[in-house]
């Protein structure tokens, strides 16, 4: 049995919900509530995933954590429906895209995030609060960065680094879709699912300039064609049940 | 064929050595200088490696850049030898034991190496020169990085941060190898070898209290067990040809 503990709007979620729904695979949802209950630094969640992030699988008993590596578990033990092209120098194009989700994407959107969906999300709280909740967090360095920013902000200095970074991810993206019609060439795969997600999260943090497909129309190509995939609806339909 | 640009002292060159050496392949050597000459930052180099940092295969002209990407790849190309376990949860761990050789390890081992080997490495610069150096990194991330480490300096506070995570890394360790030979389990396998160059660099860092044996007792047989293997001594006997 597949069990997934995720959130229902979290990007990493998405990628793995996405993933699940291309392979055709049944699985059993556990909610994750990681802002309001915040049941993600509650020890039994902890005990499941040391970091406290979203999303955890469970399979048959067998925990799989980190998102990239569930989606590539998923395609080893699942292989009917391969989501991974079959040449090895194809392989290694997806799994520098799935590297690039990771250090170039989450990390600059994650920055960018702070000041217009983190903060407002806790603006019910006093400083002392929030403080208080940042601490619960049991990965030290996610910890240690969030606390840096609650003590000395995001500067909007910051904010214009980290979206030049995702333009210029943009622009690889841009280039790469001009020659082949999925990330790593002929066939979707991985790569494909482990980016779509932060499109979205792009266009819902406002960053128009990043998905103005008029002026990469090959992303905007992609998205469409992305979009148009059953996955796509399966995976963006899920709500939330906690609300 | 297979042409490795490297640098012989490399944690990453080191680690597509080992791979290299285990699976018994034949390569031809490019030597890139990243310390005197500094070969990364130049535009052929760049034009290879984007981010122009070593190591870089080439493979027929088939481009990969990234050590755990290369290492996967020759595993998937070269299937003979596998480095690979066979069970789909034991490749989750192994890529979860990759993926901390970079998110957990690299980043703070470099973060300790600035006081340690990188300023005297830089004393004959003056700290205009040093900065026009730092300068030239085309990864904008790593460059700006840099640059704040210049002009801020790392201090004895981060260092004893970045010790403290090397420190967890290292009893996570002991207790994997504690139920089993080899990190990804019964075999020997790539996760083995990624961590492998940092366990070294542990050593000529002068970080003691990492590599106490008698207080790792399981690391400690692990690290014999990976000495007496014959990649080991191939991958670091490789001596620096522009010395």
């Amino acid at each position: 049995m597949l069990t997934l503990y995720h959130f229902w709007s979290s990007t990493c979620s998405r990628k793995v919900r996405l993933c699940l729904a291309e392979k055709g695979l049944e699985w059993t949802s556990h909610h994750v509530d990681i802002v309001n209950k915040r049941d993600n630094v509650q020890g039994w969640y902890v005990k499941l995933n040391p970091n406290g992030v979203v999303p955890t699988l469970d399979h048959d008993g067998y925990i799989v954590i980190e998102s990239n590596i569930i989606i590539e578990y998923l395609d080893d033990v699942y292989p009917d429906v391969s989501l991974r092209p079959a040449a090895g120098h194809d392989r290694a194009r997806m799994r520098l895209w799935m590297d690039k989700a990771e250090t170039a994407v989450h990390k600059n959107i994650n920055t960018i995030s702070w000041n217009k969906r983190h903060m407002p999300r806790m603006s019910h709280l006093s400083d002392e609060q929030h403080r208080a909740v940042l601490e619960k967090f049991p990965n030290p360095e996610k910890r240690r960065t969030m606390l840096a920013r609650l003590a000395n902000g995001v500067s909007a200095e910051d904010e214009a680094y980290c979206e030049g970074q995702l333009s210029g991810f943009m622009d690889e993206m841009e280039e790469t879709l001009g020659q082949a019609p999925w990330l790593a060439g002929e066939t979707f795969s991985l790569a494909d699912i482990a980016i779509t997600p932060f499109i979205e999260r792009f266009q819902a943090n406002g960053l128009d300039g990043l998905v103005d497909f008029e002026k990469r129309s090959n992303v905007g190509d992609w998205w469409q064609r992305i979009q148009e995939r059953p996955s796509y609806e399966t995976a963006y339909s899920f709500q939330n049940p906690d609300a």
